[in-house]
């Protein structure tokens, strides 16, 4: 590790502190701008919309990338401090982000269920004049409108909450004043590009965990009916479970895709490639949240057993949901990680700074 | 069309008559072979074997390559002869057809049901451990066993029919007497050849009104969600109605890739790609009918809705293997045309002539 002073000179010579300074002080002023906008909003009645209103998808963005890069850069920083930030910066993101997904799951399910028994120009779906399809529509869009309700109080309780406020006091001495550990003095590409290489490691370590063969392949059932190897149960085997643990690894590559993507905006190399993934896996969890709900609905005692029938079609079209996304994935991703890996390889060219602002 | 006298001479100058008395003999001499022994089998216990006994298979076979070469050159025969003809082995086809139907459609719901909560090493669906499986198994089971059996009496009394024994005679008198006109008393090649194309042809022009670009796209939801557009009926959209509607073409094109098959094997030009294509419709048309019959299932009053939920991904798991083989044949067909096309445009080369005998 270099111990060179900072300075504050042409972006080729930033140090690794000027850089995730600038960062980190442009989004926690996007936070702390965001955080009253999302307080207000949550305070309104509690929206319909399948994105979170501005204030809280921009609140949203800004904790995403703080807590990224204070786990990517994380040898930069003071490690409690560092910890205890991400820790309630989790907390805030899976506040924020339960409403939202609420709103989404059920435009997804009512979507698919619309989808799946339409009778338009394009051609009826599957469903089309089911007698389970009305009871089923009405069933799902009441649960998730009472499930999206409790969220709403949640979420304007912990907005009024002590921890907020601790949380936005903490983001008000970040604008300008990260904790800083010496090795943050080092020259920006010296001290960055190594741990932005790691995060992008671990992302390729995972990816080639999944079953990427076999989810290119299409029609291969591996939404359906080829689930993952589950580790050995104490019980008999169970269809939720296994479907857990076979969607947890796509998970998990989802938060490394993000770390990966943050890490790269920070070094000045946004990857629309991650962004893309991100978005197909995002497509794939939202697609996995929704069959879950589809099946636990199916088990809400005294419905019909035309509207069960119907739930299980919904349910096994977000499993093949699931299963058109790891093909999407599997057929992206061996193209990607040789052009990234180099750009990680090759220390950066003279005149290589940082583009700390203007980031989607 | 030439009038050139029947000749004996080399396979290179043999007439259109010789040749197809040629293959209708021996295609005669095998259904006359197989119909005791299917007639046995049929007196057996009926078979639970998901492909017909030997016997009956031979019989499907002889059936199918006469009813096509009638069909396909029917220029060269005798009209009201090659029409009831035609009606009969028809007749004969859906019979036989009937019990191997069932068979094979209990083998592949009760398959997918165990696919769908398998709990083997390769992993378990997404059914594993769901309460509804082993009565939604055994409900299939009963009716598919029950309409197996059904169908089995119908074939036994059919099999002793007046009918039966009249088609067993008129295929005696097939055996080296073929009612031909004085067509096929035309060189093989031109005669035969242009009737051969003419199969191919129509082949073609039902396969492009196929939505192949829609179907071949993996996971666009052909078989789900977007459904060929139904003509107006009279009533409410009804799904069944449009599953029908929505299959039908594709179960019509299968009819035609047999037909130009049988035709090419006349022609001395056996066509593996067309077989390949006839086994996907042949997977199509299975994961239709067992689509509908899962469906059905889901109808029995008094049905749990467990039992109803696991119909309903049955249902939708049948759909997608619909979908699966749409993508099978929309991804294999584009590359056919082109050489087969040109064979049937280029002359036969000399030497050109039958093998009627060894098909598959």
């Amino acid at each position: 590790m270099t111990d060179a002073p900072m300075t504050a000179q042409a972006a080729s010579t930033a140090t690794a502190g000027d850089l995730l300074s600038s960062h980190l002080t442009a989004q926690a002023g996007a936070f702390l701008r965001a955080l009253p906008l999302a307080v207000g909003e949550a305070g309104a009645r509690p929206g319909a919309a399948a994105v979170p209103s501005a204030g809280t998808a921009d609140l949203l963005r800004a904790v995403r990338r703080i807590g990224g890069l204070l786990h990517t850069f994380g040898a930069t920083f003071e490690q409690t401090w560092a910890q205890e930030s991400r820790t309630e910066l989790r907390w805030l993101l899976n506040l924020l982000a339960l409403e939202p997904g609420y709103v989404r799951k059920s435009s997804r399910l009512l979507g698919a269920l619309d989808a799946l028994s339409g009778t338009e120009a394009d051609g009826p779906g599957m469903l089309a004049g089911h007698a389970g399809v009305p009871k089923a529509r009405a069933l799902l869009d009441r649960q998730l409108t009472l499930a999206r309700t409790r969220a709403h109080t949640t979420v304007l309780q912990e907005l009024r909450s002590a921890r907020l406020h601790a949380l936005a006091d903490r983001m008000t001495l970040l604008v300008g004043e990260a904790p800083l550990l010496d090795a943050a003095g080092g020259r920006a590409g010296a001290v960055l590009l190594p741990q932005a290489a790691a995060a992008f490691t671990a992302l390729t370590a995972s990816a080639q965990q999944l079953p990427l063969r076999r989810a290119s392949t299409p029609y291969g059932g591996d939404g359906l009916r080829r689930l993952g190897a589950v580790p050995p149960a104490r019980g008999a085997v169970d269809a939720d479970a296994a479907l857990a643990a076979d969607d947890a690894p796509w998970l998990r590559v989802r938060i490394l895709v993000k770390r990966a993507r943050y890490a790269l905006e920070v070094c000045g190399r946004p990857a629309p490639e991650l962004d893309e993934l991100d978005g197909v896996l995002g497509r794939h969890q939202e697609a996995a949240d929704a069959a879950v709900t589809a099946a636990t609905a199916a088990r809400t005692p005294r419905i019909t057993p035309a509207t069960a029938y119907v739930l299980g079609v919904v349910h096994a079209d977000q499993r093949l949901e699931v299963e058109a996304a790891r093909y999407a994935f599997g057929h992206r991703w061996p193209e990607l990680p040789p052009g990234l890996d180099a750009w990680l390889e090759i220390p950066p060219a003279e005149g290589w700074g940082p583009t700390p602002s203007r980031m989607a």
